[in-house]
């Protein structure tokens, strides 16, 4: 009854969301400015003015915190899947440029994609699947653009698809440590180098 | 006098150097496997049977031990300067297809640099530099291909040198998760792209 004319209160459920969400934020800071080993529970404990007991009883342990934080940065970050009628290389090229708004995410993933080859690593098998799954993304796209007759010839789709995710993660940290770097036209360069401009007439469809 | 007739014993000059060669050895293997936060000194220490106060005599910080490891991956792996009459293509296609056969080396440094983007990073500034290092000398090589009519016709000349060693670094990434990837093919490609072939007749020189 005390509650009555005032808000009302959050129940348990939401508190408990509330809390996981906080520290996922802070496990993101912490790994993205010292990587997954290098940060400690101890310091994403502090971030949230928790104890390390308290934070295992929201993730058992470091490395489902890991997991947590590799699909925030999917939900903030990734392109999704590609529109069927969208153009492919305009995909690529605007998600790069977005990329560069929001240099955390970067740093984020490149210092988790080093480690991810690195002895035990919890986060190994997150980057096997979604390098497999790029690949496989761009390639088909490729194919695609191959049958319209738009894929210069002796382009590899497999290769080239490679290629792109490889470039792409190359590019964004030499742009890191070096701002000048234009990233999103490096990305462009290669693909104008073996995708052929749409015809004139197909694009006042 | 008692020494009369046995081997030379090797001095205490030999032995400090010869140890210290072994704690780089180490630091090495740990970095590799664990990334440079992730390692500890005590794990160098226990893998040379020394303390880490014995340690500390010879590398008085752990940012010393990650330079001189930086310092031998650059003595067993970079391709170090293009020679003036040596074909740029092949000695990059060279160099990708012997860095298959030392996963070691490509470990470290995919490591090493991943980690180079986090705050306070001792090994930042080697990764800079060595960035730089290798835009400036690819895009010299460039310009003087484009100089011999052998640029493909609106490459640019830096931003392709930025474009080679991204690419470079993105797809030992995907190697080592996979070795199934052919880094060596993937980098071929990218060149044959933007170098023309040279003419017959410049061959028979």
């Amino acid at each position: 009854m005390s509650n009555v004319g005032t808000p009302k209160r959050r129940g348990p459920y939401a508190k408990s969301a509330e809390r996981r969400r906080s520290i996922v934020d802070a496990a993101f800071e912490v790994f993205a400015s010292r990587g997954y080993r290098g940060g400690s529970l101890q310091d994403v404990a502090d971030r949230v003015g928790l104890s390390q007991t308290s934070l295992l009883h929201y993730f058992p342990s470091k490395a489902d915190l890991l997991v947590a934080v590799l699909n925030k940065r999917d939900a903030e970050a990734d392109t999704g899947p590609i529109a069927e009628d969208g153009d492919f290389e305009t995909t690529l090229v605007e998600q790069a440029r977005f990329n560069e708004s929001v240099p955390g995410l970067i740093e984020l993933y490149s210092v988790l994609c080093g480690e991810s080859v690195t002895t035990d690593y919890p986060g190994r098998e997150y980057f096997v699947s979604r390098f497999a799954r790029l690949r496989g993304e761009y390639s088909t796209e490729l194919v695609m653009l191959r049958e319209q007759g738009r894929l210069r010839a002796g382009v590899d789709p497999e290769r080239a698809a490679s290629s792109i995710v490889a470039l792409w993660d190359g590019i964004q940290l030499q742009w890191l440590l070096d701002p000048s770097i234009d990233m999103a036209a490096c990305l462009k360069d290669y693909l104008d180098s073996i995708i052929l401009p749409e015809p004139e007439g197909a694009k006042l469809r």
